[in-house]
């Protein structure tokens, strides 16, 4: 947990024996969250309904798994899922469909896991535990093609695939709960997330995980137009700093909507070469734009976080190049659950 | 029809057998829309599930039902659906559900009708008739409390309620497809409608069916906090002009949003006043803000439409006095069938 001078200093010792719902908890950053809530002392409640293709995975939670409970329900499974909410203190909403591609092949797919799942919750929230904390992990793929860098809260929301739009309106289901139910939401915009735990199975859920498993076996690495893009990327540990700040009991959050980003922005060229060098194989090759990715890209993008500096100190410590040596050590040594 | 010197002059003509499909067509402006889509000699398909408690009323095409074709089927059954939209040329998509209290009470059920119905009909559209231009109604609510008059296409978007978020969502699925996909659509934001065949059987939809009736069965209007709220309001006759012209051949909209609204602001006791002074009967009763409407009031209304007057020379033509004593007419003459 990170603080900077502007904003206030959180106490970590405020999660002990609190009750903290992670849904889709089996998941990449959910288990990290859930892992990080256990350390903090709260009594940690994962929710995930473990459908195939998405995040879930048993082993993600092997090293601590006796320290959480898990229920393996559909948060879209209304009966089922109210009366674990009750007492609940901070929920923290990371259930969903991840991949844009996806989203463009079955939008009504995405419209279940990323918009009737949030809502779902978000009424049994109001109903079953209507003082918690909520935080609701969004994405960047809200803003679309991007007019101008950093990107900041302002920027128009111009999404530019199913996943953007199905995002947005849980977004806007947030907002609009904390104005007129009063439910104690927040929003947070991450950017690409990588590190330990990712899943590394298909290339259909951004780039980093394709990339890693391309280079260290050895492949190709592709390299659409030749990778001048510019993307910004946060270690999962800097993003679960950022859930724990903003579901924090002295962070007055209610109705905000924050960006997360990177510490730096890079091509993917760069990236590429990195994770290259970092992993002593693979290479990079380029390769025209397919028709289905050229249609849902968004350009360069790099985020602002300063509104989130600024309410709750966060910033991100983890530089790209340690992280990336991180991961690579993870995926050589259990890349073999994640495929 | 109407035209401004700015705009150009839409062949009312090119209407003539175009393949027009109407969702909801058997409701309060779709069956309008139908009617006029008929007189102007496109083949009419008219698309509405007859979702009970919504406006669909076989009464509303009596006049014109041998001219129109009527297919029953939900517009979510994506396979009933599909081969309806070979060879359309202009889909209109005016089913839904628009009461924003009944919204709040079952925001899953609005997510049913308002989103899934409208992503379900877009991707059909793109299956088997990518190039029919598409004309989605969505509302006024999407801006929520605003903050200033009048409100043009630029105001934040807030919504106040599951209504106002879920048909933002659709909105935001029609500008996107049309980004990606090339999917030739144009949004248009209605506010308060009113005029023959509006549905008066309960007060969840909008304050003028429910005056109207209170007026003419001699009952007590109620205006909350005394009725000081501003409002506009268009006549049905006014929408269908701009739906019609929204969905022209010649007319180029693709990806564009535009406001309808009224051509005069006035407040609720002022329309209540005028409606009594029509009626001959009703009275003005002050009542407290109940709690659930409170909640998700947007305060003052009042829409900029000069964007569709610039691009397609729409404006409102029938004033507020004139069109609600052509309604109080329709009403005592066949109100029966409305509630």
């Amino acid at each position: 947990v990170t603080a900077s001078d502007a904003a206030p200093a959180l106490d970590p010792t405020a999660y002990a024996d609190r009750r903290a719902i992670v849904t889709g908890g089996l998941g990449f950053i959910g288990s990290h969250l859930a892992e990080r809530l256990a350390h903090l002392g709260a009594r940690v409640l994962v929710i995930d309904a473990e459908i195939d293709g998405l995040g879930a995975n048993r082993f993600n939670i092997e090293g601590f798994a006796s320290r959480v409970e898990v229920a393996p329900i559909d948060v879209r499974d209304a009966a089922s899922l109210g009366p674990l909410l009750d007492g609940a203190d901070v929920v923290f909403d990371l259930a969903g469909q991840v991949s844009h591609v996806d989203s463009m092949d079955d939008p009504l797919a995405d419209l279940e896991l990323n918009v009737r799942a949030p809502l779902t919750l978000l009424e049994a929230i109001r109903r079953r535990s209507p003082h918690a904390r909520v935080v609701f992990t969004s994405t960047r793929q809200v803003y679309g093609r991007t007019e101008r860098r950093p990107v900041d809260e302002h920027h128009p929301v111009r999404p530019t695939d199913v996943n953007g739009v199905n995002k947005h309106a849980a977004e806007g289901y947030h907002r609009m709960y904390h104005r007129v139910h009063g439910t104690d939401s927040v929003v947070l915009r991450l950017t690409n997330t990588y590190g330990p735990r990712q899943l590394l199975r298909h290339g259909r859920q951004g780039f980093i995980p394709f990339f890693i498993r391309a280079a260290l076996e050895g492949r190709a690495i592709p390299l659409f137009g030749g990778g001048a893009q510019v993307r910004d990327a946060n270690h999962v540990l800097d993003v679960v700093d950022a859930l724990v700040l903003a579901g924090h009991p002295d962070a007055v959050v209610g109705g905000e909507t924050f960006n997360l980003g990177g510490a730096e922005a890079f091509t993917l060229r760069h990236f590429a070469e990195q994770l290259i060098d970092i992993a002593g194989s693979g290479r990079i090759e380029e390769v025209p734009w397919p028709s289905d990715r050229a249609a849902i890209d968004i350009g360069d993008f790099a985020a602002d976080h300063g509104a989130i500096t600024s309410a709750l100190g966060w910033e991100p410590e983890i530089g790209l190049r340690t992280g990336l040596e991180e991961t690579v050590k993870f995926v050589v040594e259990h890349g073999h659950h994640y495929w």
